[in-house]
């Protein structure tokens, strides 16, 4: 009998754990790396950075999704390189032999040349980059608590988010909420509600990806909220205390001790790696540019998938999305099965835009599905089911549609836990 | 109008918070002062140690719990000193003038002059260390996935738990259905309930807090789910990847990579302080020597309640447990109001003993109230209610009940998520 076709999946992300669902019953032998024992439903990552959700309501270990998968095995390792002509994946602790390479390592936050910014600005890419948000925007109230009325106060009720996209929108209403309902009573010489909280977008308006006309809809909804939108802005500088904003051609000086990153993202490192080994090219975010049928040029067992791949569907650009990554892991796992079965035209890669979505606060959202552009109420429960649809286990579909019922009810967020290695936890 | 009393509480665990709680209405004046900005069920930490809750459910923040008591005010800040003859406690951003004080600031983990074994077997008192033993315990066995049949998988997959009172025993119970039920079809190359799990117990029984009788099923009970119990046996010497144990006069090395520490507690370090400051003493667990009213000799306006006082109840000791800190909080608050209305002689604590119980593992338990005694299912389905019961905010009580429920159908522990802040979360 012949060694069974071996598949290596790099990243347990929507894309990998896509592609190695696909490949569930397939005559092949899977292997699965991710660096992390779970997989993390990134989308939601603000609700745990400002105290609605739980890290495990929005995660789901990795071996425990695909445990019934008997072709899968799991691989908690980190990938150092990448042997082509060996046709090995080499990590830290083994090296994992392939004949089908599927790449979705995903992305992290850019801060365009600014690393130095990272440490003032964390992103929302990880759960640990979540609890240290949380941490940072209680931790500010509980400084402005202690602090009498003046510049002090100021800074620490000042909440900065740099970028106007999904990410940002959402972290900006979810900072409101707290603001406005969840913390009002909370203090006794504080009045949370007089918050500041800015948005700041660097182009001429936010939801850059949606229509017009919702952008417009969703930055009267956030200024309904009280957040204030700064549109055409740029953050030039960014410190512990304060950050510097380009807007209408001046220099503004904000002080704020919260800066929150949401301005963009760049493919993980992995990509510039893949691409060096394999002579493919990368573009300006480090996504690999890729074939029709998501195969790096020269090489149509290696496929790039997800925030990873700069791939074209139709002539447009594939948006860095979890249903982008979906389809692309579905697609690919598909071509290896219809390739190993003798038929080498799998087609192009043809993405299926099943609409925008961004909730903003509490009954309000934007969402295009299509010609159907929705606002409001309807927005935000259509956002809320597909947001539980595709939640990747019931236990945490349950468990997370109770504890929003409960926050929607109570508008309360009961994980507002400080919590962190810090011996001192105040302090930022 | 004189000036209110002012009421300072030290702590927000059991014992100050429901002191905080009893004087709601009183007409004083409360601060209660805590570095940590939740209030911990401690009790189901372990729980959150292997997988089965998120810290947010066993942890309600201070603010919320206390948002409607007017007269309370809570203080995000850390004790360094008490100025007894200015009637002051010092914390490190504020002085806080105080007219009677509740010390409440419970206990650590003790390792009686071993202070280098703390990294090698973390005990289970705060949130962190329980997240820090989730990813040891879940990280061991994906070294061990990693490893060849032999020493180092041996090592990888020995669990040894020092102390066999309620915190050991629940420990060792709930890495054994880790071992043996949820994570058992989760890896390819390893058979998790291979695994050796051992609690290791000074005294020649384990639960020497309960009768005799459900020692011995106590025992019984681990060891059907596996657990080898060492009982009179004492561990020596804690490192990376072993410990020494005494056992019948012989020093035995038990290869291992995973130590949780259950053998003691002593009470928080402003346990010596206020005594220094007040001329009282302390017991060998660093524990306030009270009178009968809580109270420090010489200063009838100073309580020490819970884990860190040393209190006596019709001649006998108090015990460092949940309830004891409740009634004794309870006590105090009570105490002070009635000297505040003119009636001095509050009397003695008394400490109504409601029983105790330890969950062994699914389906058992054991628990003693006054004469009852019960094993079993019943005494897990006894623990599962009280413990609900004492869950302070409901949306923590139907959080935990609706997690547990599925755990139980399912067997799972979805929370099982290896985080820190480390770059390679495998490294133990």
């Amino acid at each position: 009998m012949a060694e069974q076709h071996k598949v290596v999946i790099v990243g347990g992300g929507f894309g990998g754990l896509t592609a190695a669902q696909t490949l569930k019953g397939a005559d092949v032998d899977v292997t699965l790396i991710d660096r992390r024992n779970f997989h993390l439903f990134q989308p939601l990552l603000y609700q745990v950075a400002t105290g609605g959700l739980s890290p495990a309501n929005i995660a789901a270990p990795l071996r425990s999704v695909l445990r019934k998968q008997r072709n899968c095995r799991v691989v908690l390792d980190e990938v150092t390189g990448f042997d082509i002509s060996g046709r090995a994946v080499i990590c830290r602790d083994e090296r994992i032999p392939f004949d089908s390479l599927i790449i979705a390592a995903g992305a992290t936050n850019n801060y365009f040349g600014k690393a130095e910014w990272e440490k003032h600005a964390p992103g929302l890419k990880t759960v640990e980059e979540a609890t240290e948000i949380r941490r940072r925007i209680l931790s500010a109230f509980e400084e402005a608590e202690r602090h009498p009325d003046g510049p002090n106060r100021e800074r620490y009720t000042t909440f900065v988010v740099v970028g106007g996209g999904a990410t940002g929108v959402e972290m900006a209403g979810a900072i409101s909420e707290l603001a406005h309902h969840t913390l009002r009573k909370d203090f006794r010489n504080l009045d949370t509600a007089k918050s500041r909280i800015l948005l700041v977008e660097g182009s001429n308006r936010i939801l850059e990806a949606f229509p017009e006309k919702l952008s417009r809809k969703g930055e009267k909804a956030l200024q309904r909220m009280g957040v204030e939108v700064w549109t055409s802005s740029k953050a030039r500088d960014i410190q512990a205390d304060h950050v510097m904003i380009e807007r209408d051609g001046k220099q503004l000086r904000v002080e704020t001790a919260t800066v929150v990153w949401g301005a963009g993202v760049r493919a993980s490192p992995l990509g510039k790696m893949i691409a060096d080994a394999t002579g493919a090219t990368v573009d300006r975010g480090g996504r690999v540019v890729v074939q029709p049928d998501l195969t790096i040029p020269g090489h149509p067992n290696i496929y790039i998938v997800g925030d990873m791949a700069a791939a074209v569907s139709d002539g447009r650009p594939v948006p860095g999305v979890a249903t982008g990554a979906i389809e692309e892991g579905k697609f690919a796992a598909k071509a290896i099965v219809k390739r190993l079965a003798g038929k080498p035209d799998v087609g192009a890669f043809r993405y299926w835009d099943k609409g925008s979505m961004a909730t903003i606060g509490r009954n309000a959202a934007v969402a295009q599905v299509g010609w159907l552009k929705l606002t409001g109420f309807i927005a935000w429960l259509a956002w809320l089911f597909v947001h539980i649809t595709y939640l990747i286990s019931f236990s945490n579909r349950v468990m997370v549609l109770f504890q929003w019922f409960w926050n929607y009810v109570t508008r309360n967020r009961s994980a507002r836990l400080i919590t962190g290695t810090d011996a001192d936890p105040r302090r930022v």
